[in-house]
């Protein structure tokens, strides 16, 4: 595409580097950025510009943070026993939003894909082994996607913390709540049948 | 949904204010961006605040331009004589495109829609009817979308110009170069048998 003014070129391809935006998208964003208010304007450019200087991702799980360390690790209520391994930050908004987890966070950054070039050495793997050099950690839970991606994950992490003495769990696989069973598709029903649970846990909220 | 940081809330809402953007499309722009290098974020939110200040809606045409009067305007070469009248500053740059327009524009803003409460006032036709009374234009090509709203608009422009000694013109319709007959709609194929053209005049460039 064409434009008649290199401002509007580069705003463009500012957009379309955005993940599912390309070029016309972007173009019909940048029309609609300019007729908004000026004040509006401003306070959208400055507010991308913030998310760089203002956030900060926390030193000990990689969530994303207005400080060094961010709110689930400096609760003292927070059950720092316990270690969620998530791929990233929306994952902690999925969970927190169930208000049922009460335990500490571990951001990966990302699923190890060599498709993509993403590696272990790419993803937060290490700084989880480090954490549990000093016994303080009772249990890991892997919360990750139930994909090629994920499980591959998973497994390198199952791995690495063998030699620890921590105890191992994911979260359970089956049946959304609400669905048919009829409709499930057959490796996440056999998957509900294998691990199957006591007839009143399953009404625990 | 819930954010654990205020600047994080608040691009989201800045980014869903996009057109077609819900909230969990903003989320996944923002995480994005907070994993840009500083120098990429700052250059995109000054990019954005610069939309507002360094571009301006030409004064005679509302071609988006960097100066008063935009480049097309200025250009003496084209004939300010004719006058095409389009929606936005996308259909400029798409019969731009073509390379085979040369007179001037005259964006419209928008199209005539009860629906969206958008009346002629809120249109640039005032404006256009003005530039016809010098008599210094000698045609206008009406270039709308065939939609209701657009078939509206250009009604209303035909009345509003109809006192003024000036040809009215509308774009042909018809079958697109490379499409079947057979799957051509019949208001499309009907116009295009009705408008035909001099066969040695639609092989001219």
């Amino acid at each position: 595409m064409e434009f008649s003014s290199k401002i509007i070129e580069q705003a463009v391809d500012a957009f379309a580097q955005l993940p599912g935006v390309g070029k016309k998208t972007a173009l019909r964003f940048v029309l609609h950025i300019i007729k908004q208010e000026k004040s509006e304007v401003d306070k959208f450019g400055s507010l991308i510009s913030r998310l760089k200087t203002d956030l900060k991702f926390c030193l000990r799980c990689f969530n994303i943070s207005e400080n060094e360390i961010c709110e689930i690790c400096a609760n003292p209520v927070r059950d720092a026993s316990i270690i969620c391994v998530v791929q990233d930050y929306r994952d902690i908004l999925a969970i927190e939003k169930t208000g049922l987890y009460k335990g500490h966070y571990h951001v990966l950054g990302g699923l190890i894909s060599p498709m993509e070039g993403i590696g272990p050495s790419n993803l937060n793997i290490e700084s989880l082994v480090e954490k549990l050099k000093d016994n303080s950690v009772a249990e890991i839970i892997l919360a990750l996607n139930a994909t090629m991606e994920g499980e591959t994950t998973s497994f390198y992490i199952f791995r690495k913390i063998a030699p620890y003495n921590v105890k191992l769990s994911a979260i359970a696989r089956g049946i959304a709540v609400g669905d048919e069973l009829e409709y499930a598709d057959e490796v996440t029903l056999g998957r509900s049948i294998t691990n199957r649970v006591p007839f009143d846990s399953s009404f625990k909220k």
